[in-house]
């Protein structure tokens, strides 16, 4: 054997990432032949329609108007109380769900989604999540020895299939007598597509009807990083309401995240919300969640902490933020909609689309498919079983245009496919 | 049993943070008498004369005239590549070792300590650091089942006890196979000691004796968080050097950090450093501590990244931090003088300072020495073999004044003791 002095649990393949590969070849391509010629949408981020990131002027003029101490001292372990205040207020926005609610700060949604898993799952756990997802979830779980299971997101009518969460969800809490769900919505990557209020209620009578048995523990990891992306800010917070009042044997945890909604992706800040109708169970989340933090990271970042409590806390400041989200949101949508409507135009079989960054393509062979389209200089990302389009990340004009090209992509390998068949 | 949702990994203590604590009652005794009347050295930061956090000009001019993208973006998830160069400059100065090196970025020293040991121990296994250490070493260790074994830290003269070292090295690595042992030199928190030359050849040939049995696997984390705040910046980075050329069943991982050096406490970035005379060994110590990047906070603060790029990059700018460092360096040299000038003047008993944010007292009773210390005003951190007193956040002229409270708080609590006894 070669000689290796990692402990066994920590030995991963070498593999470079894949979207990170793409991207780059995409800002090679648009070197050589200039951005117009090029189609990059393998960004998972906002950016102008010269392929430009797009920063929001009122989240980073009030960054750069802090007092450096604001930025320089060490923030609590679980974060200033000032910006956990400001996480529910910009989460909720008044949708407070009844009961007990402990916000723990952390790096991104990532950061989040590792405090929940960590301290609500145990080494061989499996964790449910649907057959779309974004793949941090399966190496978050795999690092720390949980692996991830699946149901089928779509029904044949293209909405949530309820009876394959209920079924798999079924399998699991009856073999493990806990469970970690997370569902990503609205706005879920990769498909964009987002729970509606039936289909919360669905979920959560099923939850509730099993949480009968009191020995069953039940954990909801509602990752919520496209929420400030969605077609209606307050429709679409409606859900949180649902968390209030259930049984003491389920606990939900939302993810939140500064990355998308305020343009700060590089500032690593978010939070764990745990919300619990037992006091008890909120201040064990509390203290655990903040052990993990003090184990990993110790604290986060504070400039970033400031930067939301104080736009919160300035009711002028934050009118000016919304205002300028609100025209990215619109640019957003105009982006979407064209893209869905030119792929109906060419007969290209997409994924229900509803709210945040991406289009999903269901498809075979999605690395073959991906490598024939950068030779029309079209770049997109693989996954499992088809394509993602970053709709976030390409102007109105090459979402119009792009269905056609994957179209005729997809079409020419499946004939390859065919004449090797 | 009470109701309860976590795993069981997972149930800590309720514990409040003791230093935190006596930090914010410091801060209400601040405000109630005026800061002139309260000595304030429970706090880890540097603080100038009038108790206010010291933020570095050079770094904080440079993080706001960055443009908003490089704040903005994502970082790579192992780090920006010029900032992975700019963390070898600052950090060796010229004395890089021999060998394979390898710079994975992490939020803060915290983190890079986190990178290391998940990765370089296996759950049950005993890491060996001094009796007199930063207590987050075990809180990251039984994070993950992981516990902490101690060596004596000094000899009877009052220099680093090898023997000791020795002793508890042999056991453990006779016992697991592998051995990871922590030495946070120079300016060690919380005694403010820094192995000498001389020391690390002792302790490393002893290593390089035990590495003969190629079965074995040894990992250095050295932690060298206070590097910029030692008397003599190129003196005291030669020991780096011997760190190349080790055989290749001794791994050393240096964990850097910018929140001393930068004041940069809040923005929490850092990076694992792997040293590795097999380029194999470099490169999984690479893989395996990005993977666990990408599953615990996918990446780090961009631009915190980029403010020491920037930095390194420009010598005229990088020469006026460095001066600016050396005022506030010539400062705490100047208040760590003071003290143990006065403690001697008392008859009080320290540890050897040589550099770094902290001086501690060893003593009996320590809670109680605090306790009795905060009625004259003078807050400072209980350990469990003693006291630490930060004179980064302390005035010269109440560090002259300090030793002889203490003195007295000692001899009071002492007489207590005694009579109860």
């Amino acid at each position: 054997m070669k000689l290796s002095m990692v402990a066994d649990h920590a030995r991963w393949p070498k593999e470079n990432d894949m979207i990170f590969n793409l991207s780059e070849r995409a800002q090679a391509a648009e070197k050589a032949i200039g951005k117009e010629n090029v189609i990059n949408a393998t960004i998972g981020a906002l950016m102008d329609d010269e392929g430009k990131l797009i920063t929001m002027d009122s989240v980073y003029s009030q960054l750069k108007s802090l007092p450096n101490n604001q930025i320089s001292a060490y923030a609590s372990i679980a974060g200033q109380d000032d910006y956990k205040e400001a996480v529910k207020k910009v989460c909720f926005q008044g949708n407070d769900p009844d009961g007990y609610t402990r916000v723990v700060a952390s790096p991104g949604g990532s950061g989040a989604i590792k405090l929940a898993m960590w301290n609500y799952t145990n080494p061989g756990d499996v964790i449910l999540t649907s057959d779309w997802y974004w793949s941090p979830y399966g190496i978050i779980g795999e690092e720390a020895g949980r692996s991830v299971a699946n149901y089928k997101l779509f029904n044949k009518d293209g909405n949530f299939n309820t009876e394959s969460f209920k079924d798999k969800f079924a399998e699991i809490v009856d073999k493990q007598g806990n469970i970690f769900t997370i569902i990503n919505s609205p706005g879920h990557n990769p498909t964009g597509y987002s729970v509606s209020d039936e289909e919360w209620d669905e979920i959560l009578d099923f939850a509730k009807e099993v949480a009968k048995d009191e020995s069953k523990k039940i954990v909801f990891f509602i990752d919520v990083a496209y929420i400030d992306f969605v077609k209606d800010d307050l429709e679409s917070r409606k859900f949180f309401r649902k968390f209030g009042d259930l049984p003491e044997n389920i606990l939900t945890i939302v993810g939140f995240s500064m990355s998308k909604g305020f343009t700060a992706y590089g500032m690593r800040m978010g939070a764990a919300i745990g919300i619990s109708s037992n006091e008890d169970i909120a201040e064990e989340f509390y203290y655990s969640a903040m052990h993990s933090c003090r184990a990993n990271w110790s604290n986060c970042n504070r400039g970033a902490m400031s930067v939301l409590s104080t736009l919160v806390a300035d009711q002028a400041k934050f009118a000016q933020y919304e205002e300028e989200k609100k025209s990215y949101k619109d640019m957003l949508v105009r982006r979407a909609e064209s893209f869905v409507e030119a792929a109906k135009g060419v007969d290209l079989e997409i994924l229900p689309y509803r709210d945040g960054f991406f289009v999903s393509l269901p498809c075979d062979n999605p690395r073959e498919i991906c490598e024939e389209l950068t030779k029309e200089n079209l770049y997109l990302v693989p996954l499992k079983m088809g394509l993602r389009f970053a709709v976030c990340a390409v102007s109105e004009e090459k979402c119009r245009k792009a269905p056609k090209v994957i179209k005729e992509a997809i079409k020419k390998i499946k004939s390859v496919e065919g004449s090797l068949g």
